[in-house]
């Protein structure tokens, strides 16, 4: 077991000793999970505040259900009805939640970087806070990066998932790339994994300086990451095909012609499944846009898509998560 | 006890043996109620979702209380912060609460049929997951009618309220029958219950063809059921009278000339009250328009009305319905 | 021990013992929230329903907290999505909270006296409910004035926080005191424990009126209340800076001719503490409008700033008065 942070926020900087940490505990968790009474008493007493800047039902819903199955409390706090129209600022938000006596904090935002900032100013402040980044403009997702590592891993080893269990396998990422912090994690998570990440997007939603931008923030993962504008070459002898969530107001902002089109293009199909290896699965962070990023049938294929067991992950890594944060030991 | 239920979706089907299962298992928590520690470990570890996508507290509320004292915990979902905005299905709700570990879901919805569909779904996935239908559109709401059962038989005897109480007992609907899932649900378990239900409603409230239809699907309880046009002859000699609430919108769509218009005729006073048989009780599904749908004064009067003692069966009803899905037993 | 109320409503007519009780209860709490785990059973079983008929998150977070650590059941109502735009009048709202069993209801709304018409309407029906007032209008926020009796006095004895502490201490208050139902429920907390209490404020937000009212209320107090439409006045050799929110709309309402304006003439920065006695601090009820009230890195000084501790503090006194209130014992 490998871990020393208090915070997750990127995982830009994640070690496979990490990863592994993440998926063993996970797994473990899996296992309550399956249980008749799937609560541990690991977080009694501890306070887990969901401050969703941005609203947010899935992802805040996952994490409350995490939180409750560690037995902790949980504060929900929504931008909507916030001091945040009255001029707090967020650091003042975040800091009247710390004197609560909040033990961690689950941070959603529309701007990359706030998580990073509740955190520094926490640090700065010397309080034994965790700060979990929940998702900061197109900047980074890291837990749902790693409920999708968890996946895909589980699928190859029930038993004993690890991420160099993906040395070699090429996983497609199809969509609206520029834009997404799911893509962003998945990249670092994957390329650290050992796997080939083939990118496949229309040119406005992957540009150049992208994939130029990413390879310069770390060098070590150019040969593993590569950048396609047409579905084809990214599919070819995939083993996991993880597609995006396609935002409606990207047509309106003229980066995309119509739904139908993109749909034509890049849509993942059973027929397009057939260019990838034999036993290939598709991913979908949710929510699905049915028909346009993902044939409905296929969305539904018990077998193809993992859409489903991600969300059962997810549950089971944001206990994972909670629990190494708090420094706790499992109940 | 008789029970094989993983659903409750609506009442039409629902035979004496199992109303009184409902009754007899509320009653034992309504014994639970009294104690200082209202609460029993029943569903400890398991997980409620209450998925609210049209707005309501008072039943919300009642539900989330009902799985707290059941030890439940649970998940809130409200429509205005949902996904639902970004172009998710419902069906696909439903199936991501699943996904996370959700044992019982209870759906609202101004749609009839999406808790059944929503159960059909989880049937055809084989998942262990009960739906409980808290209100869809126009067509049933059975937990209010099951707490109304609830109370009246109570009230004949609360040592052992069973539906065969109501043999013979006369039971007036009075209001906007036509708009009015209660009151379907109502008919439902009150004419099962071997009492005479009389509805009384402006004709634009209560089409011929609304009598026509209740009894087509169900011609057993046809002499059980009547009909009026004016008030009168639904109060004469009534042991209970359940007025519903009345819709503002019902205004401005023509159905209604004026809300004082329509207490003049329908509104039930304490004067009105002498029509009925001594002993008589007023119901009132709630929240009440004061002046509407029962004068102010009635309302208040704690003898002739039970709506307190409604809104108290609820979550007593509530836990015996968890419970009943649940499968378990009584901690 | 001094505690004879089922209701907190306002502090006018508090005695020095009712205080020190609250004081001492919250200081047994404070110990409770350095252990590990941060609860007690003492409220296990019982329902707090918070409801909130104007939004608010950080008031509602301190009650929800206090009541879980207390180990109650917690039910929150927030005004947009309630029955009230159905028609239903307030005291309907209450009624059918306490119908479904809640043991105490936290109330905030924007008309002053609503908590106290509830608590009338609670003990006409003979229930053993408790009303605590979170913020009624302009009129009070007792558990507010209390949380900083409690930072204030805590400072000054930490082991034995009591109001005799504050005698021939000066307090300052400054900004929108005609507005504030914060000031309001200082000016008797802080003069019942013997404290001068020194209201500065421009002419149009402190209005001779207000000070004429106030004494008028209470003759006693008369000797200990004093008003300035200047700062100076106030700071000098003051002991303790009360500083108030101002309200962004009494810009738009021609009461004040601009936030710089104010903040010059009456914002609190270090170099105007000079003015007070060594060791002064600085409180301010939050959300805080940095650089109008109050200077920004006063604001974070760690030493000259109680707002943290006031924060911190509202837990704890919030638990002492949910427990006091239910007449139960520290577990």
């Amino acid at each position: 077991m490998s871990w020393n942070r208090r915070h997750v926020l990127s995982l830009a900087d994640f070690s496979p000793a990490e990863y592994d940490t993440v998926l063993q505990t996970a797994s473990s968790f899996r296992e309550v999970l399956t249980r008749r009474t799937k609560k541990v008493p690991t977080l009694q007493g501890q306070v887990v505040a969901n401050l969703f800047f941005e609203p947010s039902t899935r992802t805040r819903s996952s994490f409350e259900l995490a939180a409750k199955r560690l037995s902790a409390d949980t504060l929900n706090f929504a931008a909507s009805t916030s001091s945040l129209t009255k001029g707090e600022t967020i650091l003042d938000t975040a800091k009247t939640y710390l004197a609560m006596g909040t033990d961690m904090m689950v941070i959603r935002h529309k701007e990359a970087g706030v998580p990073q900032a509740i955190a520094d100013e926490m640090d700065r402040l010397n309080v034994k806070v965790g700060v979990l980044n929940a998702g900061d403009g197109q900047h980074e997702h890291p837990s749902q990066a790693l409920l999708d590592l968890f996946t895909i891993c589980s699928l190859i080893n029930v038993e004993k998932p690890r991420s160099a269990l993906l040395t070699g396998k090429k996983v497609a990422i199809v969509g609206d790339i520029l834009h997404s912090r799911v893509a962003r994690s998945n990249i670092w998570s994957l390329t650290a994994s050992g796997a080939e990440v083939h990118l496949a997007a229309p040119p406005t939603l992957l540009p150049k300086a992208f994939a130029a931008f990413v390879k310069d923030s770390n060098p070590e993962i150019s040969r593993q990451l590569f950048i396609h504008w047409t579905l084809e070459p990214a599919l070819i002898d995939a083993d996991f095909v993880m597609t995006l969530r396609l935002q409606k107001e990207r047509m309106t902002s003229h980066l995309l012609p119509s739904l139908r089109e993109y749909h034509q293009q890049f849509g993942i199909t059973r027929d397009r499944l057939k260019l990838c290896k034999p036993g290939v699965r598709v991913l979908h962070p949710g929510p699905v846009n049915r028909g346009v990023e993902i044939s409905s049938d296929l969305m539904d294929d018990p077998v193809l898509s993992l859409i489903s067991q991600q969300v059962t992950s997810g549950v089971a890594v944001r206990m994972a998560l909670l629990y190494l944060m708090g420094g706790g030991k499992v109940g």
